[in-house]
């Protein structure tokens, strides 16, 4: 049995559709699909989810409301049409959205995951209805109905562990099940969805669920690549790749999978497979447990921007115990999370994610730690980018980090950070923003420059 | 005015301490001199401070103490002897150490404190006598007439900040001041001892006190070299390098001076000289506080072992704000300090000295570890060095870490880790201690290999 997972852009159109049809009767292992809400059709599109979160604070600052839905309405219509479906699902879908909004306009949160969910929820009922019009044996399933339980926070749900139990029936089903990524429900009841990568997981969930044999992820790309297809031209295509190294390039901007979407199917050593819906002949990437192969100790480079650090100063800062627990404690008040801890004998500095801080946070940290701590110097510095190497084979290949700092040396790129020690997948240098694309272009001529079209 | 401070080896004999009247007596601005203890005159020599550690041993164990003290005049009377000294300052040295044996064995710390600082103290009054004998205006001076005051920590004194206002009385001396290193006493009177590097933090107080123009610190090597020369053959020798380049240094295993030794001396922005006794005329290293010219951007490799790390791996670690601080809180409950934490996505290390540990308080963390935290994986690894490459003008030039790396891999040393991004003066990679000799000798080829025989 497979579970296939179609995104955005995959059911964004008729056209895109049919191919999704043709993919789900080509193979009769793929029993279970899961689909996104339609995305953009060409670059100047609005996606479904956009029009819905109009609608929705439409709704709640009890704006009118009619022009809003109309737009999601034809958006569907038009999907209908193309696929030569009757009127029924459309008025189907306007009346699931009416009975939407009647929601109570205080819990504003649940109902915003309420109108976002829609999306996902009417295109897999549309989906599955064009499915049977072309004979296929499909049915629309519920999240509530399958018993998808999930922590109740508002678009940051988690799966609770029981549910798994509930999906597990799923197994026993004849027909072709077509069930919406993105949301599931809490044990009262309510409608609550996923943080980013929201179907990705619902898919990566309903896989572990069943127990499948593979999880095909549909996109449209042909593979995962070796480096951002805009920065680097052509990157080649990955054809395995183990969940670890997947895990740590998406966490540092690789955009295929949010990094925590594959955990369930990871758990379970379900593997996962990254394929085109445009071109559904590609092989396609494998994510899998091991792989064996490491002609290239790296497999990946994968960059994220936005990062600032905050340095401390302190004499005698290394004979002090407890110092390092005390600058995590205030940081920690403040409620942000960090990325790495450098430090030297006498300062520290410490990583986090620019968009936590706000001038008065920026302002109280700082304060807390020269008079709390009693640092000689404190300071910020901003635009930072990170730039993850990755790759099994790099813990015990001598020399990877030697060809990394040789490629920016030659590229003119001052490294401000290394982070290597913990990881055996990966390892982290931080650089200023500006120098982000060129150094990413320089790792990959490094590393790729005289590889084949597809790794291992 | 100069305070010059000789060490063990340059007060080991007569022999050795006519070369230090003949220094001083060469210039008049050396009007502050602090000595050590007589060190050892041969490998196979035993210095005087183990002599009185063991005569204070047998004393604490209420053992016969004649034989071990007659060890320590004898040394002594050699001296005398040697430097044609009457009889009288033995006979004082001698009384003095019987005093000293009729302290409360109850207070064993302080005792040994006494004890073992009696090496400087009776060598400061032999030196002082022997100056007068040769004619110079010269005056044996005790801490506590001199007001160094300390906090009362035996083994472990930190000055206290009212001691500089005595020290500064010491610029009003017509004589020259024979002081001995490597103690001060607290406000109630109790002789306290420095810890590790004690008479050069003597040295570094008193020129800091009186304000002197330089700080001498005369030992037995012509300089500070690039290296260290048990392990790279003829290392080149520094002239000129910073407070923070020395400090680094030493913290690292360099073991010209300890790494607090110099921080009073720095704070008043008084420059230090090291020097060779055997052969003044050498220009040694001077230790400043900026320097300009920064040919080559590393001034020196130091190496540590001794190392250990301790590996937490869980899922999701870095969702979870307040981890890492309840980590350090586990750390810091067994009174460890730890050196470096590098980190992944779902996995972060803490590096620390090994000697901290013994395998209950091993067990103990773990498990602390794997239940408050509930870590996926903890375990602890051994015998890791940590080498330090040092240099003003590594900061903001690229490539530093390009030709580390890469002399790293020529000599097939695997790096277990890289901390760079605090500190802007320094570079730490961990590494397995058997590979500790190969790699300094391949930094040092590969940063000093073309170098002149004398550094900046």
């Amino acid at each position: 049995m497979k579970v296939a997972k179609f995104g955005g852009s995959s059911v964004a159109s008729a056209e895109q559709i049919k191919k999704v049809a043709a993919i789900v009767s080509e193979d009769s292992e793929r029993k279970i699909v899961v689909v996104s809400a339609p995305g953009k059709r060409d670059s100047s599109d609005t996606k479904v989810t956009d029009l819905l979160i109009h609608l929705g604070e439409t709704y709640l600052s009890n704006g009118e409301v009619e022009l809003a839905l109309q737009a999601v309405v034809e958006r569907y219509a038009s999907i209908a049409e193309g696929l030569g479906l009757g009127g029924s699902i459309i008025a189907t879908i306007e009346a699931d959205l009416r009975e939407r909004l009647t929601f109570d306009r205080n819990r504003s949160g649940s109902f915003m995951d309420l109108i976002k969910a829609s999306g996902e929820d009417n295109n897999a009922k549309l989906i599955a209805s064009y499915l049977q019009s072309v004979g296929l044996p499909a049915k629309y399933v519920n999240p509530k109905d399958a018993g998808l339980l999930v922590s109740d926070e508002p678009g940051n749900a988690q799966v609770l562990p029981e549910a798994y139990d509930h999906l597990k029936e799923l197994r026993n089903t004849d027909e072709i099940i077509v069930f919406p990524g993105f949301f599931g429900y809490s044990k009262e009841g309510t409608l609550v969805t996923f943080p980013r990568g929201g179907s990705d997981i619902t898919g990566s969930i309903l896989a572990a669920g069943v127990e499948a044999d593979l999880y095909e992820n549909f996109t449209d790309v042909d593979s995962v690549f070796a480096a951002n297809p805009n920065v680097v031209s052509e990157p080649v295509k990955i054809k395995k790749m183990t969940y670890r190294e997947m895990r740590e390039l998406s966490y540092a901007g690789f955009s295929v999978f949010h990094d925590e979407a594959l955990i369930p199917a990871f758990r379970k050593g379900i593997p996962v497979c990254v394929k085109n819906t445009n071109n559904p002949s590609s092989s396609g990437t494998m994510i899998i447990a091991e792989r064996e192969y490491f002609l290239n100790p790296v497999i990946g480079i994968a960059a994220d921007e936005g990062f600032s650090t905050i340095y401390v100063r302190k004499y005698l800062m290394n004979r002090e115990v407890g110092f390092g627990r005390r600058l995590l404690q205030i940081i920690e008040d403040e409620g942000l999370s960090y990325e790495h801890i450098p430090s030297g004998i006498d300062d520290t500095s410490v990583i986090l994610r620019q968009c936590q801080l706000t001038p008065e946070i920026e302002e109280r940290i700082v304060e807390r730690i020269r008079m709390e701590l009693g640092a000689d110097d404190v300071y910020i510095e901003k635009d930072f980018a990170m730039i993850m190497i990755v790759g099994e084979g790099m813990h015990n290949t001598v020399g990877v980090s030697a060809r990394m700092t040789a490629a920016l040396a030659r590229a003119n790129v001052n490294i401000e950070m290394i982070n290597q020690g913990s990881s055996e997948v990966s390892l982290v240098i931080g650089i200023h923003e500006k120098d982000t694309d060129r150094a990413v272009r320089e790792l990959y001529a490094e590393f790729f420059g005289a590889a084949v079209e597809v790794v291992q």
